[in-house]
């Protein structure tokens, strides 16, 4: 994650089975900026085809995996790690854990159990703090690539500011009499056209009214809705 | 989500080719307590024994995921649908997105692309609004099926205690089938009376389409919206 001063994130793997997961789990590290993935005892090819296809643009991430003999081994050089768990029993929401986990100097580990089984009581030890994402208790296991996804999901979204990005939806709308102007508009050629009637006109036209307020259209879109009254008189009687 | 009072959430993909990646995606639609699945012309074998090896005991969301032809039959009955983009030109943050998205009583829809292109234009304008996942510029494109997962995995916590509470709805929206029947109307109508040429028509339409979008008319509304065009067809010409 070098576009922040957060610490280096080092992903390691207890004993993955699935070729395929440590291939989609390169793929996603690359995605969110984290490069280091530590293999404990891995029990499937890494650098396989299979894998390899997984990766797709971050073969690298696999042909440099460190292989190591135990989980004491993977978190050497690491001062904070925390291990994701189940749902039984349950370790503590990833986001009350991120402030301390990237609070920290030195690298971090996130360390992932085989897909099998969870961690030994005695591996559990070896990290600080452990996590359980949120899941549905009718099919609670998400798939081991799945959740470091999430995982790093959250973390390269932590240092990111309060998400202020332009909100595509909302438009600088025409101030409110301008809009009115347009209702009398519309007013007048429903009348014409014979939609309007005495008895009706006043609650349909304040229906109208109603849902161009809620749309606040902008002064090009204004534009465009005069346009069509114009065109719309004009097919009516072109001779006007 | 049936936990909760959330709107039920539909997964759409559209032309999905990996068939891995569809099972993974049933998968993690069950971890997170999301049933519908539709595939819209799916290129791949969603049935067969590899996505089920990947859906692992959430088989029955392949077997019950329909498949239709176009994306507007896919989003029948949705009142809000959202769309997954890549990071040019990038859509809204999905955190900013979700309080709109689930303040809807009706079913919403979140709508992924091919694995191997993005949507077509015409495709992105049947739905209201646009998202983009935050990745690194290195390397921003999420596998599809972590891309759903990411999504669902936010959508579930959305309710989670400490969260702003829903926009409130002023009216019950039409499904966006019904309105884009009036759009396809009003643009007969429009072309009648000459306000639009071809070389002006489908950008047009869309502004036009993106304002009645964004005004969500109810039923009553829209009803009034159709008499109006109703009354002027007659107008132009009274004898047909």
């Amino acid at each position: 994650m070098n576009e922040t001063n957060l610490p280096p994130v080092r992903i390691i793997l207890v004993e993955p089975a699935g070729e395929l997961n440590v291939g989609a789990i390169a793929r996603v590290m690359k995605n969110f900026a984290v490069q280091e993935l530590i293999l404990v005892q891995p029990r499937c090819d890494w650098l396989g085809e299979p894998a390899r296809r997984m990766a797709v643009h971050a073969p690298e991430i696999l042909t440099q995996a460190r292989v190591v003999p135990d989980l004491m081994t993977a978190l050497s050089g690491c001062t904070r790690a925390v291990t994701t768990l189940g749902r039984t029993p349950p370790g503590e929401p990833l986001k009350q854990v991120l402030p301390w986990l990237l609070a920290a100097t030195q690298p971090v580990a996130l360390v992932f159990g085989p897909e099998d089984r969870g961690l030994t009581w005695a591996e559990l030890q070896l990290t600080q703090r452990r996590v359980t994402l949120p899941t549905s208790p009718e099919y609670a296991s998400l798939n081991l690539a799945q959740a470091v996804g999430i995982c790093l999901y959250e973390i390269y979204q932590y240092h990111q500011p309060a998400q202020a990005a332009p909100e595509t939806m909302v438009v600088s709308p025409v101030p409110l009499e301008v809009l009115e102007a347009y209702v009398l508009d519309l007013e007048d050629l429903l009348l014409n056209v014979g939609y309007l009637h005495p008895h009706t006109r006043e609650r349909r036209m304040a229906k109208i009214r109603n849902l161009l307020q809620r749309a606040a259209p902008s002064a090009q879109e204004l534009a465009l809705l005069r346009g069509m009254i114009r065109q719309i008189r004009w097919a009516i009687s072109p001779e006007t």
